[in-house]
C-alpha cells in the first residue's frame, strides 16, 4: 500500500514522563517522512525557489505508544491531488514487528511565498506524484 | 464560547526556517492548555494516582502562521462526555488581535495505568467537566 | 546581582522519563532569557538588520532537577565586553523558593550575516550593555 | 581518537529561523550519542535497576553551523574515571567531509535513584569503560 517508508530514530528526548513518545513528536516524525518523500521525488527545481507546501490540516489516530526501542518507520503516500491542495496518508509502524503506532492524514496547499498566496499545484509536481503513486493526476475534493 | 484560556509563550526554538511556529508545536501548545484545564478543575485525587487520559486522536486545522511576537492563547473546552472517552475543542488565537491561528479537536480515553486498560470516566471527573462546561454529563458518541 | 530576570513556563513536553526537565531545555530556557534581555535593551536597529550574535560556547553546571511545578526564572547578565565577543552569565532558579537549578555562561560573537564574518561589537550595543550592567565597556579576554 | 561514533539524523524541526540546527539540539545529539555508548558497552544490569548517571555539567564549543543536509555523527568517549564522577568528550562532525561542528565535554555523577544520593561508580561499569577506552580505571579529579 505504501511505496515509500522513512525510518525514524526515536530520541531519548522524544519521551515523556510515562516513557512514551510525546504525541507532538508524531507530527515531527510525519514531517521527516514528508520531507524525505519530496526529496525522493526530486521535486524542487532551481527556478521555483519560492514555491512550497503549507500544512492546512492534520489528523492523527493514536493506536499504541511508541517506546524508546521501537523501530519506527513512517509509510507515506499521496492519496488525492486537487487543484491547489493535495492529501497525504501516513502509517507509523514498527518496521520489525509490524505493529501500528498511528495512522494519520494531512492536507497541504501549494503556496507561492514570493506573492504570499496559494497557487495551483505545479504541473510537474502533480505528474510526478500521480505517476509515483499510480493515482489520477486530478481529483475533486471529497467535500 | 470558551470558559478557559491558557496563554502560551512562543519560544524562539519553536520557530522553523520560515520564521513560523513549527506545526508539531501546536500539539504542544494544546497539551499545555489541556494540562492547565485539568489543574483548574482540580481533578486529580490522591486515591486515584494511576488513572489518566490517553490521547486517542487529534485533528488540527491550521489557519494562519504563529510568529515570534504572536500573543498566543489557547481556548480549550470539553464538548462531549462519552462512557470511556471525551472530546475537547481548542482555538489557538492571538489574545490581542483575536486572529485565529488554528482550531483543533482531540479525543481522550480514560485509562487505568495499573491494569493497563481503558475504564469508564471517573464519575467525579465527569460531573466536574459537565458542570464547568454546562453540557450533559453523558452523550453517545457521534459515530 | 542580576538586574534582569526572565520567567519561564515549564512545558509538560520539557520533561523526560524521570519527570525532570531534559538537560537540553536548559539551553532553550537560556535562549529565551537572552532574547528577552536584548529586547529589553531595545538593541536591534532598522539599519542593522543583518547583524546578530552567534553562540561561540556554552557552559552549564546542573545543580538540582527542574520539575513540572518549578517556578523557573532565569537571571541573565553581561559580565564581559570584548572586541568581537562578550560573555553572559545565567542563573536558573526557582522564583519562589530561591533554589538554584543551574548556573551557566555563554560567549557570543558579533556577526555580520550579509558578509558572513565576525565583526566588532556595534558601539551602540556595547554602550547599552555596559551602561545597564555597570561594567567597563571594554575588557580584554580572560585568556 | 574516538572508538565510538553515533550517526544523527538532523530533523527539519531541529532548524531555527537561520536554517541552522538550534544550539539546544547539540545537547540532544550528545545525549543520543551517550545513550548509544552505554548500550554498546551493555552496562545496565537487571539487578541495578535504580542506578543511573546524572549530568553534572556540560561545556560546548560551537565551531560551524549544522545544516539540514549535514551528515552528522558524534564521536564520544570517556576521558576520566573518578570516584563518583566521570568525564566524557564529544566531537560533532560531518561524517563525509570531516568538518567539525562542535566539541564538547560533560561530567556525569553516578546516582542511586532508590536512595536519592550519589554513589561510587559501580565497579563493573568502571572496568568496562576503562577497558574499552584504554584509560586508567581511576584518576583523581583535575581540580
Amino acid at each position: 500500500m505504501f511505496r515509500f517508508y522513512k525510518p525514524i530514530e526515536v530520541r531519548f528526548s522524544d519521551l515523556d514522563v510515562l516513557g512514551h513518545v510525546n504525541n507532538a513528536r508524531y507530527l515531527t516524525y510525519m514531517e521527516q517522512a514528508r520531507v524525505a518523500y519530496f526529496r525522493m521525488l526530486n521535486l524542487r527545481k532551481p527556478d521555483e525557489p519560492r514555491v512550497g507546501f503549507i500544512l492546512a490540516s492534520a489528523h492523527i489516530d493514536f493506536r499504541r505508544p511508541i517506546l524508546i526501542d521501537s523501530q519506527v518507520r513512517v509509510g507515506v503516500r499521496v492519496t488525492r491531488l486537487g487543484n491547489k491542495s493535495f492529501t497525504m496518508a501516513y502509517r507509523l509502524e514498527d518496521g520489525v514487528s509490524g505493529e501500528v503506532f498511528a495512522t494519520a492524514e494531512t492536507v497541504q496547499v501549494s503556496f507561492d511565498y514570493a506573492n504570499q498566496r496559494s497557487i495551483p499545484l505545479p504541473d510537474a509536481w502533480r505528474q510526478a506524484m500521480a505517476s509515483f503513486e499510480g493515482i489520477p493526476p486530478f481529483e475533486e475534493s471529497r467535500a
